[in-house]
């Protein structure tokens, strides 16, 4: 290797109580000087905040990949590949994959993938065509199954996973609702992604709302918040009605994760609760993607990123502004040089 | 109609909070002269105590089916045919039905069924050939479908559900773990119905014990109960487990109830919560009680019933007692004459 590189990544500092801050993390340098046999050395372009990271940082070990103090926060990131001992990547290619929250990550190339632009440019590789994207397009199609009689209700609507899967499901015909929790972000989801109805949770008669236009019955709630917004959703599921259980934005950091109590009208409507992975489906991630990059060529699908330019310091604050939901799909925290 | 009866019926005379008691109930005397063309007359023998019937006496119009004040308790009755308008049934024939918790009952016929003794005991079919027995059966056999390799979980094992879906878990060759109240009741759990384990869930020790027998997988959790026995347990569901969700005894009379805040253990487990409801398999009734018979006869299977002979003004005392975990299999009152 020619050069030597200064590389700096984001570990935890102090087990956060609460939505994290600031003080909950630490940016620390260290230098790069060598990379093994087989190898590669990937300048991070853009940096991926995914909700579910909170998860992660608790003091608990009964949370799997849980990230313990002066660990690297666990991260998806978009990077250049800048020295190469490894065939099947040339400098210059662009790649995907979590490689932690730094400026600089070391790869043996398992585990990422090679980033190809004739779909979407590289950023998308974080949103859209990443693992939000596949996501919602797995969790949507192969188990959910949307059809043009169902009524679908996507919670965080206007997050990275259910900004895509919203409009999947309006590719499928359903008559698609959703919450978030702005009047800003509603009127985005309908006269942007096309959504029917969006509901601001924050507005107390959020939910009679969203009883009156959907006539009371949910085919599919694919749940991205968790808390009193599906706690409430479940109280008009359908008959054999599928919930998603994708995430729990609204539960990951509280110390006290709060449980369904509506949970028995699952019971009564043979309904179910089904959990998901989108690892499962790794073999199938190109199938997606020709899906996804065709509706995107075609304007059927729009896959919004909500760019932050900034330096990796920027990462805490941003991290915050994910819980108090400022992002309007995907947020990236892209590094100037 | 020859004769006329005094019928006495138990009703909700005041909302309960919490578990009920003697005096959230009333017995009312009516005097029967007369039934319609069609109508048969039943005088009933015994009475089954269901504890989702608490569920439906609140002051709440969400609950379907719901029993207001100075409604007659909704419950499942055997009972002798005394006076028949109706050519398909004779006097003396048996029949089992939601007729509702009094000493005589009016059907013309719809929704009941004639009991078939050859396969049981009249009283059986409150038990292990009514309801009970048959939600058990197709719960586990068409949703869970528990195999040799299967850890089957039953919550409530010693109700009257849990008693024989844990036989029939045994009969399908799972290992089978059960959790109830009293060490009394593991015990018969292991010794008289065949469960390999059990543990009693007022022992603190409950759960690490359950873990360590069943090496921290279990594929079927048979809910039952609810509340933190249920929500323990999540957090050792298998890869794509199924909680069937049958019933919720520790919930039913908490005026909020609790859900269960461990629910995203199943999203990282693939795992599904599923509702139940027996009537899907209305149809399909007498498949499962010719095996549920030749099982009885075979000494496979017990179907333990836990009487209590009284008048019908012991129903509220027992209705308590069944909160308490008094019974052994499936209670109910057998009224003397």
């Amino acid at each position: 290797m020619k050069n030597s590189y200064t590389n700096e990544k984001v570990v935890l500092s102090k087990y956060p109580s609460g939505i994290a801050k600031k003080e909950n993390f630490s940016v620390i340098k260290e230098n790069i000087n060598n990379i093994s046999e087989n190898d590669l050395l990937i300048k991070t372009k853009f940096l991926g905040l995914d909700a579910a990271l909170r998860l992660l940082i608790r003091d608990s070990d009964e949370f799997l990949f849980r990230v313990k103090e002066n660990d690297i926060l666990h991260g998806n990131i978009v990077g250049e590949v800048i020295e190469s001992n490894n065939s099947d990547f040339q400098i210059g290619d662009y790649v995907v994959g979590s490689l932690g929250i730094q400026t600089y990550a070391i790869s043996d190339g398992v585990g990422i993938e090679k980033v190809d632009t004739n779909f979407a440019p590289p950023e998308y590789w974080l949103g859209g065509m990443g693992i939000p994207g596949l996501t919602a397009y797995y969790a949507l199609l192969d188990v959910c199954k949307p059809t043009v009689d169902k009524n679908v209700l996507i919670t965080g609507a206007a997050g990275a996973v259910g900004s895509i899967a919203g409009q999947i499901a309006k590719i499928c015909g359903s008559k698609v609702f959703g919450t978030t929790g702005s009047q800003e972000k509603c009127d985005w989801l309908v006269n942007e992604l096309g959504y029917d109805y969006a509901f601001n949770y924050n507005d107390k008669d959020w939910f009679s709302k969203l009883k009156d236009a959907s006539e009371g019955k949910l085919d599919i709630i694919f749940d991205n918040s968790g808390g009193e917004v599906m706690n409430q959703s479940l109280k008009i599921i359908g008959l054999n009605g599928i919930v998603l259980l994708c995430g729990s934005t609204s539960q990951y950091y509280e110390d006290e994760m709060k449980g369904p109590s509506n949970y028995i009208w699952l019971g009564t409507m043979r309904a179910r609760l089904q959990g998901f992975v989108i690892f499962d489906y790794e073999n199938r991630y190109n199938e997606a993607r020709v899906n996804l990059g065709k509706w995107l060529k075609e304007d059927k699908i729009k896959m919004p990123n909500y760019i932050i330019e900034s330096s990796i310091d920027a990462f805490p604050n941003a991290f915050e502004d994910l819980f108090s939901g400022k992002n309007f799909g995907k947020m990236i925290l892209k590094l100037n040089d």
